[in-house]
């Protein structure tokens, strides 16, 4: 089993946001997270798939048709988007990374299995010094 | 001479937009950077100074001084904002780098002086892919 | 299942030098490292924490706590300290890395469950060619 | 039980290719990294050993020792070189990362057990967008 | 007057080497550099040109245009390539960082001037440990 | 005139420290750096040396030459000591970076000169948030 691992990056502006909560509270919780004009990152999300190494090929999957997945079901729907109003699965939700990896994950998780390996690890990462992994 | 450089981070929201354009011009123009619900980014700020070595303290100016000086005036206006809307000195200007970096430039040359060195080079960072430098 | 992680940095003098030994019997075991006026390096540590996600905060744990956690208990003791003689927990001790890490698993895995999450896993960066990771 | 990883570079010329597959199902299968008059990496290596600290050294194993047997075994032979012609354990394999890194599992096992330590993940870095891992 | 640089890399085989000289004092010369079966890198290009900000843009250039042209001119041309056989531009010369570089700039200058600014500055790295500017 | 540019690293501790100063005087001009149990770094060094392009060559200087040089004359009275008291051309210095680059200048001047290149920068940086540069 050889794990193999995709980064992709993408730019989008969000604010941590609960609407439950006064606008006082959000501040409390998030302090200035929460800031209504929103702020941005520069996203790297690090795709780990797993499986045998294919005889004929000398891969476990083709870095192509992983790089091709990614783009096209997560950052093309993520990047250059406000995360809060403008992607389809992550309405309604905070946007925290913890909550936009677990989001991803279902996402691909499928689509991983069928280009013929299985989805390992998501590692979002939102600035230098902070990042969230997730195993599903 | 001796040159300083200290580096400071901000987490912004921005779009690429000027109003004297239609938004199908924008869109020509800018293409995903002028995106209406914003991105963001990571940028990075890199403040270089130049000055003689004091012989007293063996420094060009102490980087503290440097460090609280660029984080009051520069960071705290910018980090976890809307550089469009939330910036008094980027009020009505179309905030790309170039502008971002010489709007940063006249707010700190005098401040710089005051703390006994002279601003020689401001580098913008906003991905691993491109950045401005400017030197006055 | 999710797991947050956050960086922190501190800048420290050490040797390594177990008493036990003569000062050849040291040379020969960790060789310029065991310098008897010191060397220091720039350390990274990165926290890993697991929880489950908060439904009401969209978070494992708020960021900032883990954070205010890991300065007041960690860095705040090793930055810009003599790692040798100046830290209590590793007063006696062989401060490697190895040694280091353990011991701040220690200090820190009954706090990180008073802030509601539990300790993964702590990785400790002394050059860009090694590390060491500790998981309890 | 710490784990220990160590670093180390090297920078060769390859290309993907079955010798079973025509040049035109190679360029399908592989694309440009099939080109028959190669290209190259840098490439880094990450060798994690696990193991007990040892209560004399404060050491899992030696870094030097590691270090000298990944640079004797596995850099030596692999640093500057084409990896399709000149590499004896590599001969006749399609020479891919998931390839690469088992290879190097199969001749550093062993050799790490004489060293006192576990051989416990390899991690191929081939471009900052993609590595591969394994754990034997 | 605004600095703008747009990175880009490419992957690519080559050897030192000079036809004038025989094998051994290629050897004596370039050391494992001009190992006859090739060895590679991963380039990274950094591309910098300067220019007044256009009012109604806010940019010196449109920062896609400078992509497109270093991708079209100088990407396309030795990504995943044999710099020292398969490189118009580069034929007969010898492949170092150096004359790399300047044969850049050649192709660059008067194609940046059409799209509206100057080139200033290239910058090509090898490896983390070594680089090449050129200023034409 | 190509720049051509060589980095090497060594890991030492210091202090801030101007005995012409009291203790206290010293605590309030460098806060945490004056530590007198010392503390460390990491430290990167940037050797810059320009020149033609020699055509039998193809290199500015032979880098292995200019890497010899800095680790003889510079990196081995460095790496692994204390800044403070135990290298000769820094005793009785206050060993800011400020201090520490132009005396590694004043060392590799001549000595570049001799190798046949001259010395055009050097740039040391102390932390991932700070560094200096000096050309002479």
């Amino acid at each position: 089993m050889v794990y193999l691992t995709r980064r992709e990056r993408f730019s989008s502006a969000h604010r941590l946001f609960n609407q439950a909560f006064s606008e006082q509270e959000n501040i409390e919780l998030y302090g200035k997270c929460t800031n209504p004009n929103w702020h941005g990152h520069n996203y790297e999300l690090f795709v780990t798939v797993k499986g045998e190494i294919n005889k004929a090929t000398g891969l476990v999957i083709n870095l192509k048709d992983l790089g091709r997945l990614v783009k096209e079901e997560v950052i093309e729907k993520l990047d250059h988007k406000n995360l809060n109003t403008e992607v389809d699965y992550l309405q309604g939700k905070i946007v925290s990374s913890e909550v936009i990896v677990v989001s991803i994950w279902e996402i691909l998780f499928d689509k991983v299995k069928n280009i013929g390996a299985t989805l390992h690890k998501l590692k979002l990462v939102e600035t230098e010094n902070n990042y969230v992994e997730y195993y599903g």
